[in-house]
């Protein structure tokens, strides 16, 4: 294999390609990237036991300077290559891997690396996912769902399950949920232009999710889906992101939303998180991190209060745009709900409680249907 | 005590105070910011076993917008207290503190924390200094007069006087030099407007001088510079900054620099750097962290080499400005290399050489008198 190609356009492919790459994995040949060139593309290949990440760069675009003198393909110690790589001093590199060896050349310049490659054909193969069913999603959106749902996925691995978010196609709209059984995080996509009978079922890992995420730009891309039996395939331009499902049955989440409430308050959401964020600072301190939230509809005052034993304690009164119903006590955990505050932007944002021991709804006000929140109070008396 | 302040210019200058203070110290207290206000000013002060810092907030500056409306002094928990203040909701805080229990009520708009202070009396006073006899150094000069040395000390607390940065005053000129004993650097500042009978020798910790470090602007404050038996005092604009000072005699660095040579290069600085780290990506997977400098004079080529027997090699020929005297062969840890590279700035950098196994000096061509550094080989046969 020999090929010269753009130095800062490889060396941002790399870094994408390398963050399916882990240094800490067992199988030691994933802790290589894998290299393949035929006359009109490079392609780069990262993966872990979770993920795998494939680049390809085009030679027909001309940015890339690709010429692929003699195709073929190696694997190269993924960590000391991008490394390399970054250093390098021109803005043209040449690689060439001797085939009987496999030691790879690379050229810069007037510095020159050789370092020991890996046979590509030991490197594992990626799932072979059929693309013809894909369903496609606007970039911006569905980075939008994975942000406003992965607050909510677990961290604890005894419930496994939990670690992912559930999504559900149905009827033409894609609704992803994910619980940590403390808090419920639920968001829902119309799909006009996809086929009304057509259904998915299945458990996206959270830590995939945020990988995927941080690969879907701004510009509003597209991305394509495609599931198979235990594995889900994106493709965004000239990515395709690879990703194992979790197994199992994820539980029924529709009967945990509370479709009454006793009272309600609006607030800029702004300002409430500014407020939950102070009171945070001292109820960090104290052993059961809450804050308080007393509700006083009649006088139209709301205040919330945090109290650490050792530090002191701290009380706000705050600005609600509206409130309703009964009086309440609640106390909550308040990091939870910086975390549904701050998945809101900046928006209008309804509560809605029933009693001091039963989950609160969040909700934005001007798009009350497709986005919802559920908090679990904490019993503090 | 009570006074309110400009809330994000307080911000500031707790963070400035704040640098001195550890949460991990042994004497409770200290983990406090003192705060001592009288009609003109609020004083803040942060400690460590190793260094003082003290700001003055003046009522005269109306940007500070400080109205002292009862003198006093209370010590609060200085990273909550600084946590508090960094999210308070509006632009003016005030703070008042009950002089029964010391309870320190922070407002600002419609947050009020309550906190517990402790008694400023039992806060350690800070070292007197005479200021009468202090030397004046220019900001930018001293700031990089630090920077040069800081990195030559040593980090070992095996020989503690090499952690230290022995600076000597003599002749009305300023010396400073640093080595951890593989190599050295050093920096003289002439100071034509001290009395020339006027002389110094002390040995401040090099942790210190970082800290000092951040503390002076670039816009070319005077630092004034007053010392006692076991303290330093350097006052930067509203700051006052103390450290200890190292007991023991400093090891008599100057008989160390070789003066004479029987290899010189010139390098484009920039150029040199690039190289050394390129190499340095291999020899870091080498055991013995070195790279291989080979200079031919007669053909006008110096190489640099590194190489990792599990990862691979680099070798690149280095075009040098000047090359001059006899062959060598030269290795070095170039790690040591790179920060002595890097201590130049933009420049051309003279090497002088006597033999592989013999130091090694550093200069900047356009200043060869006032800044020198020194790398000590490694034997690799």
């Amino acid at each position: 294999m020999k090929f010269s190609i753009n130095r800062v356009e490889l060396t941002k492919r790399l870094n994408l390609v390398s963050r399916a790459i882990s240094s800490k994995t067992t199988i030691p040949i994933l802790t290589g990237l894998k290299l393949k060139a035929n006359s009109s593309e490079l392609v780069l290949t990262g993966s872990n036991a979770d993920i795998s990440i494939e680049n390809k760069i085009l030679s027909e675009d001309n940015n890339n300077m690709l010429t692929v003198v003699e195709p073929g393909s190696v694997v190269l110690p993924a960590r000391f290559f991008t490394g390399i790589v970054k250093k390098l001093p021109e803005d043209l590199v040449t690689i060439e891997v001797n085939e009987d060896n496999l030691q790879t050349v690379i050229k810069s310049g007037a510095a020159s690396f050789t370092i020991n490659g890996l046979n590509a054909e030991d490197y594992p193969h990626l799932p072979e996912i059929d693309t013809n069913n894909a369903i496609e999603l606007k970039g911006d959106i569905f980075k939008e769902m994975i942000s406003q749902t992965v607050i909510a996925v677990s961290n604890q691995e005894s419930r496994p399950i939990l670690t992912g978010v559930h999504f559900v196609l149905n009827n033409a709209e894609l609704m992803a949920v994910a619980t940590d059984s403390h808090r419920l995080s639920q968001r829902k996509i119309k799909l006009p232009e996809i086929d009304e009978g057509k259904s998915y079922d299945l458990i996206i890992p959270g830590s995939s999710l945020s990988e995927l995420s941080k690969m879907i730009s701004e510009n509003n891309e597209t991305v394509k889906m495609s599931v198979s039996e235990n594995q889900v395939l994106f493709i965004v331009g000239q990515n395709s992101f690879y990703s194992r499902l979790l197994e199992g049955n994820y539980p029924d989440t529709s009967r945990l939303i509370p479709d009454t409430s006793t009272t309600t308050i609006e607030f800029d959401n702004v300002e409430l998180l500014g407020a939950i964020e102070r009171a945070s600072i001292l109820s960090h301190e104290s052993r059961n991190n809450v804050v308080k939230l007393t509700i006083n509809p009649a006088d139209e005052i709301v205040k919330i209060s945090g109290n650490s034993p050792d530090v002191g304690n701290v009380e706000e009164k705050l600005d609600p745009k509206k409130i309703d119903g009964n009086e309440l006590e609640i106390s909550f955990n308040p990091d939870y709900m910086k975390d549904a505050v701050r998945a809101f932007g900046k928006s209008i944002i309804k509560i809605s409680f029933t009693s001091s021991l039963r989950p609160f709804t969040l909700l934005p006000t001007e798009d009350s249907e497709n986005f919802i929140e559920l908090i679990t109070p904490v019993r503090t008396f």
